[in-house]
């Protein structure tokens, strides 16, 4: 039919948990998955995919895009001193026109490599601004507007929570009825937010049916200070205000204790796994297959390019793997599970279940076609090894969501990608000016 | 002059220690640098570098060539059962048309993402067919030959040590005078060497002057039975037999106690340190930044395919740089001493630090072009930031050795690519079915 996509000659590896198909053939309609395996079918478009695996696309359940426009600008620090410091005056720098542009970068670097959909927490201010580049880039996901009432250590970055709740609204008025794109409300962190902001945002968002991100747990020293705040463990405390459930998704937890565990089963929060970003700022070592044995839910995500510096899910699969067998020993998680958190895993938590995750027919067709002819890729073997071990973001030759190519023949086909180059180096400037870092 | 290149517009970055220059160049005449820096010269050959750092080509310390032909066929395993079960039987069903497709291979991937001399070790037969693979290829570098005269677990891969240092003798005639390849002499490690195999291969590298390469305390599993053997912990012993000095590069060393570490301060003896491989087969975190503070020599390398699966300086530069960090803290390594480790390092390995490992005047042109224009890279910070944390293997958009360009445009220009994957296929499929694996 017209309008049609036939992708053919291909290894077709419908979801983690199953065998690839050699000879193996997608046809899309409409942005959807009408049939992916061993078939024959005609179609308007047919899209040669020899040597490649086709997957379902990437999901990243945990960025910042607001701080890729920050690459770079402070290493080797540990979290608090790297917020404080550098991220939030940066944040708090953020103008619509920067906004933009690390928005835009951060859709160029995840499509490029193979990430078609994502949950994010964006800063305070200018939240319309992403919702206006991701919907431009065409990519799916879920926006997580930042509430911060508390200074945190850096009092401009703060916006009182009626305030902030009243621009959810906004964004709810222009973008609530997005085919691709949906609110999330993100209260930063329990360092950052009054008990009554993580009240009133999870009744906010629970009376309107959206997502609630946040981060919990990621390092020691921010667990001592929730403690001398609140009395309480992070995760307890997070239960106590309404900040667990099958809508809320937990950055990091790396240190957790065995009752705040509990809270994660009981209520069907989704842990969001980052594993560069956990090393980096020196965190530690989430317990990720103790979660996954507990069925708790499981996303990855590249977090944010400051404390990265990639937002490469391919890099994230490779570490997540590598780090519990540090931990636990060489069969600590197989390469399946692991393809699996970032794909389903990342659908799960987006409450998308049914839409991505997998190339069922009649889901959408986010899907990734990854060459599997490198040298370093040679000689292949089980997808899931190659795709967790060997392969890199650059061996995505082709990057699709709704049945739209975001990226083919090495070039994004949503983004100008020369004036993208500039507005990045001109915001960059001008940003770092502003938060007097330059 | 006739022959000269002239790379120009690049921002030059001539070592580790030293910042980068932006709008530099570097020239090369016969296969030496003349200059480095900001100046205007002529040349046959002019490369415009706009947009890419100029570098010192990468450095690997530690690989094995033989197995890259087995990547992916033993995942999840600790050390030795990985041996034993998958890697020496392998080993032991190479032929010479085996052997040269995985050194091809091997080469392929070194070259296209910037590595430009390395150490290995090889099997225990057809170490011949490295060599001329390698001289083939372009590449820098000393090649290990493997002895091996106690079973290990897997009797067929071993050689009575005699008939190998015969063979050593064939390979120096052979290669003896090569420009840009030497012979190493490489004790596979203490399990699977009788004391005499060991001392006389101490004997044989000193009086030719060749380097010798060997594995020490990688796994506990390991160190407990070279207790069991010799009474002696694994670098005690090795000092014992004359496998510590100058000329010594021991792989791996993440199990080390400080009476051992004493002998590796004391001989100069180099640790090669091989951080995926280390993660992937479980075998720890090997004490890097306590090294470098008591002046011992470390290189980088990415081991072998089988237990990485790349062999990619790049990837092996930012796990060496995060794994520090969650053992230590945010601080643990700075990029430019990873920088410093991943070229230099090598450079001194090799005995060769004052013929690459930096782009000082008079050096061989072993150097590469990284593209700094990516968006992952984006916006570009300190090269030594960007390249450890940012940059890929993929980055690399030039690569030559002695002067000479092995890499260009995407494509390799010694190794014909398409007859190297076809034999790659092919001789993998009979090499597994000779070992009994397929």
């Amino acid at each position: 039919m017209t309008g049609d996509i036939l992708i053919r000659n291909a290894l077709v590896w419908p979801s983690a948990d199953r065998d690839a198909l050699e000879g193996g053939s997608v046809l899309i309609r409409d942005g959807r998955i009408v049939e992916a395996g061993r078939f024959s079918a005609r179609a308007h478009t047919v899209i040669d995919a020899d040597g490649c695996l086709v997957m379902p696309g990437l999901i990243q359940g945990h960025i910042h895009m607001c701080q890729t426009l920050l690459r770079g600008i402070a290493e080797d620090l540990a979290l608090l001193p790297w917020l404080r410091g550098y991220i939030w005056p940066s944040e708090a720098a953020h103008q619509p026109e920067s906004i933009r542009a690390s928005a835009l970068l951060t859709c160029a670097e995840l499509i490029r490599g193979g990430t078609t959909a994502f949950l994010s927490i964006e800063t305070t201010r200018h939240t319309d601004d992403t919702f206006q580049a991701v919907h431009e880039a065409g990519l799916a996901g879920a926006i997580g507007h930042c509430l911060m009432d508390e200074t945190g250590g850096y009092p401009p970055i703060a916006v009182d929570n009626r305030d902030a709740l009243a621009y959810c609204d906004v964004l709810l008025d222009r973008w609530g009825d997005h085919p691709r794109l949906k609110l999330a409300v993100a209260p930063r962190f329990v360092l950052s937010c009054s008990e009554s902001n993580m009240r009133d945002a999870c009744a906010y968002a629970r009376s309107r049916g959206l997502l609630l991100h946040t981060h919990s747990s990621e390092q020691q020293e921010e667990i001592t200070l929730v403690k001398e705040r609140t009395g309480r463990c992070n995760i307890c405390y997070l239960n106590d205000v309404g900040l667990t459930g099958a809508d809320v998704g937990l950055a990091h937890c790396v240190h957790v204790r065995p009752e705040e565990r509990r809270f994660l089963v009981e209520t069907g929060t989704h842990v969001l796994h980052c594993p560069s970003a956990n090393f980096k700022l020196a965190s530690g070592i989430a317990p990720i297959p103790e979660y996954l044995a507990q069925d708790i839910n499981v996303a990855i995500g590249g977090d944010g390019a400051p404390c990265n510096n990639r937002l490469d899910q391919f890099l994230e699969m490779r570490l997540a793997g590598m780090m519990q067998k540090i931990r636990l020993g060489p069969e600590a998680l197989s390469a399946r599970a692991i393809v699996k958190m970032a794909t389903e895993g990342g659908a799960k938590l987006l409450g998308w279940e049914n839409e991505m995750g997998t190339l069922d027919p009649g889901k959408r067709a986010n899907l990734i076609l990854v060459d599997q002819s490198g040298f370093h890729t040679l000689p292949s073997t089980d997808p899931a090894t190659n795709v967790v071990y060997s392969c890199t973001a650059n061996d995505v030759v082709m990057t699709m969501v709704d049945g739209k190519i975001l990226y083919e023949d090495g070039h994004l086909t949503t983004i100008d990608e020369d004036k993208l180059k500039a507005d990045v180096r001109r915001e960059r400037k001008k940003l770092l000016e502003r938060a007097g870092l330059a």
